[in-house]
């Protein structure tokens, strides 16, 4: 089944949902244009279904390969990524000042959407290049930005994040990494740093580390730590890669899915030979790690709504085409499309709503990004707010889809050959790394709601109420509150313990609201009508019946943590 | 990690949730003594620990294999295999004049539950076994009976279902394979079945295929199906595998999960020599398949229950090793084990509520077989109510708990030497086969519902009633009342529609009264206190939290299927 971009429901997201035309009336992003967006959604699609869609199959089945000489990626993606950094699709969030467009950061995750669509694990090396190119506009030197920057916004070399170690995956103050001083700004750095992805390829002829490390006498835990720029090869005085910089893959994971991007273990400076620059202050790598993380997070996020949309072509695709049984309840007995039986229409319009919910949740998100760089302060306390959101239910919802998507295809569903259990194998990390989606809900009820008192997330309702118009997502909005309310008085244990369900809870009131100013919209505007009536199908499948269910977690949100602790850790294994 | 079979809460289930002991009571099961029970679960749980648990890795990694010759499992299950059946764990439910123990079918499950739980992709082969002595027990004629079921009894050969075709998924009425009258009760058999688990292997030295097929003339549709008994060795004078029979395994499915388990292709009759014996009436297949199907729904959601049991083992001793940060809110920063963590603590909590409920809910459907074989007709009743719930909510339960059991392990559980992808991956094949869960939810909305008005399900949820004390329980059994009102008046388009969130409440209602029940005990038991206040935590946890989210889905069990079919199946692609 052909790969065809969502550049209708993307088109509308954009303008009515993040309503993009805000952003396009400011000076900052006045190239935003409807035809502009128009232009770009509409060629990211084409390329991505004729460039990159094609090799999602075998980025899972051949996969990216360890050598000794290094990764190698199957035969294929080099020259698509080729074709990508030509065709200018890294450049357009990228900054004006180093080669890039300048674009809303919203449109360039809405480019990454289609990519990732079209080939999730492919899309994962620019979204990580992303996160570097945002660590160096806001912590680099003018030199470090002048040699780096140029060619990480167009994509021509990648960028990584190195954090986790083996004796701390998300505890980052246990990290171990050392940089030691060798003088003008040079340091060498030893250590070894896991699950970096797209931590070695041969898709450019650089690659550039961003790595977290702890400098001599530095103090213990995550004040100590620094962030160090670390190129796979050294620049030469022409600023071209030159001599190689001691840092070696020494394996990549065997994983359940996401086979085309290596996750490797990267060993820094074995030989003694490894320099780094320091980005940012020393004792800086927190707060530096925070900015790349921050979009990187919204991005995992953007890759639920990826794999969402992947499965949900391939499962309606199947059921339009699979003719079996006849109709229950039909006067004919002859066989009929699969799509025609009613529990079938219901995955799949579960698919559709909760695909395009995540879209909406997830890019409303990014636009805040746009909404904050263009000096809202309140815009950027809304995406503080809405970035575990983003992240955690983004990535839950592209794992339901990924699951009923099997479900569509019965028993071919399970048989490896189809494609569907590739997207169900791919989705499943998107939980868990870029911080996992409990500490995401650790972060809502933690800093993101108690920072200042609730009063982000009060705003946040008080314009939800304002336009929910459904009774069922209105007591939801009003379930949210009372939960918010019960957190900022609960002990630490207790707002841990409901965490997760508050998360689920308001991730999906923010997404009823969303849906259903979409739906309204979708019942009274001109376009496509069968796009449109999809739309407000969707919307209202959404509004009534998985609002409701979200409800249900109110309980378990307002739960204490005290059953949790009734019994001690043994008697788990009792 | 070692396997530890999970005795102690199979003991609880047995005497508190099934009462066994009534069973006890009855001439037919009067060894069922507590005594034996006990035997019987420690011997099959040292049994599966100990032979069973160590080839479940193989199982997945080196997997059964096509060849020439036939279909070659792993090493070490051919040794495994033989010891099984030599300790004489196959013959537990089998019946006693043909060798068997004609112990209650619950206390099989119980064992399958375990051997399961230790390689559920090993323990599905006795699991189709059971299916075949039951066809052949209800349908078989004395000399079949006598021929074939002492070795099934004991496991010395095999037996398999087959049903699917290439162009017949669940739609058994689209059948082609055929059987040609040889006379003397001889049919030659002709065709091709696909998804034939265990069709082929090299454990035992004959298997016993039972094959669904037309006779010439026979009517279209279901009503034209018999079934046919075919050996892959025919019988010599002696009883013993001779000639073969012409069913030939073309090939292996490449899934993505249970690869232990050879999913087989097989032709019969390539060469016009494969030769089937009737087994019941012409014209008689589809309700000898129930008879072998019925029985297979309930180890299929048994199979729901192993693969939890194995996730929340493997998750539990993760966490329980795994040190990482220091408790949120603690004054020491000393990192802890992760269990330690409230949203780690409650997902584990929801692992072993939902697999103890699963277990409840299979066991108490498993109870009713062995009720209904001493003569009780409502418990017949009952069992054919909740033989889709446990296939469908046991099943589903068990891929819920293996995605949380990833979860648990952060990074490492996306690795696939760590293991706990397995089990996702295995899990991920139980909601589709022996009838999807979609057809499940069909079948209790339809024929179950509908079959006497509502009567059975009023009489269980009158009894529900009756024991059920917390409010949020009782207001759940108002709920799935009000929605069965609701589906017997309703066209059936829209019971359709609702069918699965309603089957969903239904078992949470019936697992929460469970569970309500357990926990009551268990707070007052005298017995392993660690086991026993697990058991009430877990119990409170699932009254408390998972009982409340199955009430969100009310409004989706009463919607219609209006909102499904607003928009055409091309709109859907749109």
């Amino acid at each position: 089944m052909p790969f065809t971009a969502p550049t209708a429901d993307q088109r509308f997201v954009l303008e009515h949902v993040v309503r993009i035309g805000d952003l396009a009336a400011s000076d900052r992003f006045a190239d935003a244009t409807p035809d502009l967006v128009e232009a770009v959604l509409e060629g990211a699609g084409q390329f991505a279904a004729g460039e990159w869609a094609p090799l999602d199959r075998a980025g899972d089945t051949v996969g990216a390969k360890w050598t000794e000489g290094g990764v190698v990626m199957p035969d294929g993606f080099r020259a698509a990524y080729r074709a990508y950094v030509e065709g200018g699709w890294g450049t357009i969030g990228s900054p004006v000042d180093f080669g890039g467009q300048g674009l809303p950061f919203v449109l360039a995750a809405a480019v990454l959407d289609t990519l990732g669509a079209a080939n999730m694990g492919f899309a994962l090396c620019p979204t990580l290049t992303v996160g570097a190119i945002e660590a160096l506009v806001h912590h680099g030197t003018p030199e470090q930005q002048a040699q780096y920057l140029p060619r990480l916004a167009t994509g021509e070399w990648t960028g990584t994040m190195n954090l986790t170690e083996p004796q701390a995956g998300s505890d980052v103050g246990a990290l171990r990494t050392r940089a030691e001083p060798l003088g003008k700004d040079r340091w060498a750095i030893t250590g070894t740093k896991i699950y970096i992805s797209f931590g070695d390829h041969n898709l450019t002829d650089n690659i550039v580390h961003l790595v977290l490390a702890r400098t001599p006498g530095a103090p213990q835990g995550t004040k100590g730590l620094s962030l160090f720029l670390v190129p796979k090869y050294r620049l030469d005085t022409d600023g071209q890669p030159g001599d190689f910089n001691d840092v070696r893959v020494v394996s990549i994971e065997h994983k359940m899915g996401l086979h085309a991007s290596p996750t490797c273990v990267l060993s820094f400076g074995d030989n003694g030979d490894c320099i780094g620059e320091l980005v940012g202050a020393e004792g800086g790598g927190i707060a530096a790690m925070f900015t790349m993380m921050n979009n990187a997070r919204l991005n995992v996020g953007l890759q639920g709504v990826q794999v969402a949309e992947a499965a949900t072509q391939k499962a309606v695709a199947y059921a339009r085409d699979r003719i079996q049984s006849a109709r229950a309840g039909s006067a004919s007995r002859d066989p009929v499309a699969i799509i025609e039986h009613p529990d079938v229409r219901r995955m799949l319009m579960r698919m559709k709503a909760q695909t395009q919910a995540a879209r909406a949740l997830v890019y409303y998100a990014a636009g805040q990004v746009d909404r904050a760089a263009l000096g809202d302060s309140d815009a950027k306390k809304r995406l503080d707010l809405l970035t575990p959101l983003a992240k955690a239910h983004g990535t839950d919802l592209g794992n339901e889809v990924a699951s009923i998507g099997i479900q569509v295809h019965g028993g071919m569903g399970y048989i490896e050959e189809t494609g569907a259990a590739q997207h169900f194998r791919d989705a499943r990390i998107t939980p868990i790394y870029e911080g996992t989606n409990g500490i995401q809900a650790a972060d809502l009820v933690g800093r993101k709601l108690s920072g200042d008192n609730g009063g982000t997330l009060a705003a946040l309702i008080a314009e939800m109420r304002g336009e929910a118009q459904d009774a069922g997502l209105i007591a939801l909005i009003d379930a949210c509150e009372d939960v918010a309310r019960h957190m900022l008085a609960a002990e630490i244990d207790d707002r841990l313990a409901g965490s997760y369900p508050f998360l689920t809870m308001l991730s999906v009131g923010v997404c009823g609201w969303l849906m259903e100013r979409s739906g309204r919209i979708a019942s009274g505007a001109q376009g496509d009508p069968a796009f449109l009536a999809m739309k407000a199908a969707a919307a209202r499948f959404y509004v009534e019946q998985l609002v409701p269910e979200a409800l249900g977690l109110k309980a378990a949100a307002l739960a204490q943590a005290e059953v949790l602790y009734a019994v001690d850790a043994e008697a788990f294994a009792a």
